[in-house]
């Protein structure tokens, strides 16, 4: 049988995961194409430094920076954007795709924000535009949003999404060092960035969240509604507390559809510390590893976990990406499924649902001053607000000297009620720094 | 925009499955036509039992028990064999794949012995076979194998593959009660058959991990190769043993490849009661839920976890598999996948590690007379193949009066030798039944 023709591949950008693709190309070639019945051929690797050894031998292929001409080379079928941020990788997508090119991207920070115009342009110009490393690594959770579980109406989504986050959580809970310390750490062992705002602010997860939430339930991409809190301010403290009262605590994106009374859909989409029971799977998730979990009519309750970020694990998405969209041009196929999962036209703006609409237990950590009556001065105001307790702990552990955390789980409470109560609070001079409030949440 | 043409389906087989198949195309057609672009359209039923009430209103579909015709009528374009067994589902299957109709089916011990005479006649007739529904229920784990994965050599896989017992270990560990009240239990309440023996002694996982053993590693199907040991004869005792060195029994399906000092490959394929440390996460699998572990080279740890079985989530598979084969329809792009990853011609047969090889640690419960001298000698022996002991536990609880439960676990060790030191064991007169031996994996 004659030997099918390669599919060409170009990588602009020769970083962390473009250095993964590069591997995983050469030393899985065998592998893959006893599934494709052709090869994946490396064709031009870009990137602005020429220099830095990246410990893997790219043999005769064509290693410069001039993208353009990678862009125009007619031996590159699917280009791979691994250089990141905005204005840069979104005209070199546009470009590979007015060029005919299929692209692979693992950019969820663009996707978030200009992904419709990128999807767009892809479905005129008749090319594929895939992104599965974008949303939680190595796990094929878009794939399986978009066709294993294409027969459900989605009920939620969430989960763990960024690993950064993961690793400080989960060393603070075992270690009980403070916030900064543990961050340094993650800093030195590469678990965080230089700059890590973008992990521990929760955008990176909201950014996630984002393409999830459009694919879920077919609404438009919606990332600069979603509410993000990101995990600064968390004090050993909490997670004593958070044990005692069986739970631990993550940092989720979470989504679910609400149906109103008269039949209208809205959506819950957050980004925020969450304590979730300690039994559960999504709490078992611990280090830099990621789950995220789907709710569907039909099939229930599911969980996909792996590795969220990393060279390789990175690299397993792009290359699957490949080999599907390999298929798709052998086929003539291309298009075959809606990036998004729903049709481009059957995407639509839909009703965020306010925070402050969303109820729910919450977690309090009040920083009291030891002194007669802070207790019964918090207490009263919650009361006021009709906001039940349903345990106080007060242990006299990981004050200052002149105040004590005061630690309670509230009743199930409207968060705009809850913040009223918080605010008048504030107002006490029983306190000596700003409350916090974690959400708990008993379904995950 | 014009309406695109219906797909148009055809159920053979209207129980359990059957009657979720229908629930779900009914009431998520909404949802499936907007991410497909045109709706699947059941066109008929068949079944030989047409009195029972099933709760769904077919409307005007046909339905009666005329497969012959179904499989001819030209409205149909998609098959799903729901029957079960081997020779008519075998029959129908393999007419509907001459009349050119694609398959879906949830039959895995029909592929796990037949599955190549099937698979071949769907290449050379051009139509798809698909079979998600047959491993895990609604999990979509064989698409991520295939596709989402298919970057990796897979390196191993393993899990809980079946509900039935799943539910019966999760309920003795609770309870504390003896394996026949739970099995009766079990069958009351809908999760175990009348006769449970293919789930129980471990058939319907093994058939399960044949189809994944193929996936993974490109490996013939295997069936009858698979050592294969049920949950019959585990007693409370085992699980308070479990739980007090630290693990929980699970029956698990496993999957591991191994290369060989010369670089030859061969497949290690078990299934059998496992002890499994009480943190990991397919330990915290509870009730008829299923997890199956992937471990690939670039994207390491995987999971994916969700209903093994059931009306609805079943339904959700084979519905999934529908809208896959639709939108192959439309595209002219049938057969885009090949059904077990690797290209037919690039599955071969691969040896089979014996189980006697393997090397594992252990757990056993002796059945030891309650007389001076029982521990030395059963140790003795042990001793003697020089097998080590990690830690030694004897209660007094459980026994029945004349003989006391011995718990042990050992070091790692090689399964043929361990199995020497048992017979030698077994032929002292210091116990009153035979040994139970639960392996323990660490890795897992």
């Amino acid at each position: 049988m004659a030997k099918e023709k390669a599919v060409g591949i170009g990588v602009i950008g020769f970083g962390t995961i473009g250095t993964g693709v590069v591997k995983v190309l050469q030393r899985n070639a065998d592998v893959i194409e006893r599934r494709l019945g052709f090869p994946l051929r490396l064709v031009r690797v870009v990137d602005l430094d020429l220099e830095t050894d990246r410990g893997v031998d790219l043999g005769d292929v064509r290693f410069d920076s001039d993208s353009d001409s990678l862009i125009e080379d007619p031996a590159v079928d699917i280009v791979i954007e691994l250089i990141g941020g905005y204005d840069v990788a979104k005209q070199m997508i546009l470009r590979s795709i007015e060029a005919g090119k299929h692209v692979v991207t693992a950019n969820k920070a663009l996707l978030a924000l200009h992904g419709k115009e990128i999807f767009d342009a892809a479905r005129k110009r008749g090319v594929d535009v895939a992104f599965e490393a974008s949303v939680a690594g190595g796990i094929p959770i878009l794939r399986s949003l978009r066709e294993g579980l294409a027969a459900n109406h989605i009920e939620s989504v969430y989960g763990i999404m960024n690993g950064t986050t993961n690793y400080v959580l989960t060393q603070m809970e075992a270690t009980g060092e403070d916030f900064d310390v543990v961050v340094k750490r993650a800093q030195e062992l590469g678990y965080a960035e230089a700059d890590p705002s973008f992990d521990l602010d929760g955008v990176d997860a909201a950014h996630k969240l984002t393409l999830l939430v459009a694919m879920a339930f077919g609404a438009d991409l919606t990332y600069k509604d979603i509410s993000t809190e990101g995990i600064r301010g968390l004090t050993p403290v909490d997670f004593a507390a958070a044990a005692e009262f069986g739970y631990r605590i993550k940092l989720l994106g979470i989504a679910k559809a609400h149906r109103g009374p008269d039949g209208e859909e809205s959506i819950e989409a957050r980004v925020h510390p969450t304590l979730i029971p300690k039994t559960s799977l999504l709490a078992n998730v611990d280090g830099a590893m990621n789950a995220v979990a789907v709710c569907g009519d039909a099939v229930g309750p599911t969980l996909f976990y792996g590795a969220g970020a990393g060279e390789l694990p990175t690299a397993s998405a792009v290359v699957g990406d490949l080999i599907e969209i390999a298929r798709e041009v052998r086929r003539g196929a291309a298009g075959r499924v809606a990036p998004l999962s729903y049709l481009p036209h059957e995407l639509s703006p839909r009703p965020i649902l306010p925070l402050d609409d969303i109820v729910g237990r919450a977690y309090l950590r009040f920083s009291a001053l030891d002194r007669p009556g802070a207790l019964a001065h918090i207490s009263g105001i919650l009361g006021d607000h009709d906001i039940g307790i349903e345990s106080v702990s007060q242990t006299g552990q990981g004050g200052d000297g002149e105040s004590v955390p005061v630690l309670m789980q509230t009743d199930p409470v409207r968060e705009s009620v809850l913040r009223e109560a918080l605010d008048e609070i504030e107002r006490l001079s029983d306190l000596s720094a700003p409350t916090r409030l974690i959400r708990i949440e008993e379904e995950l």
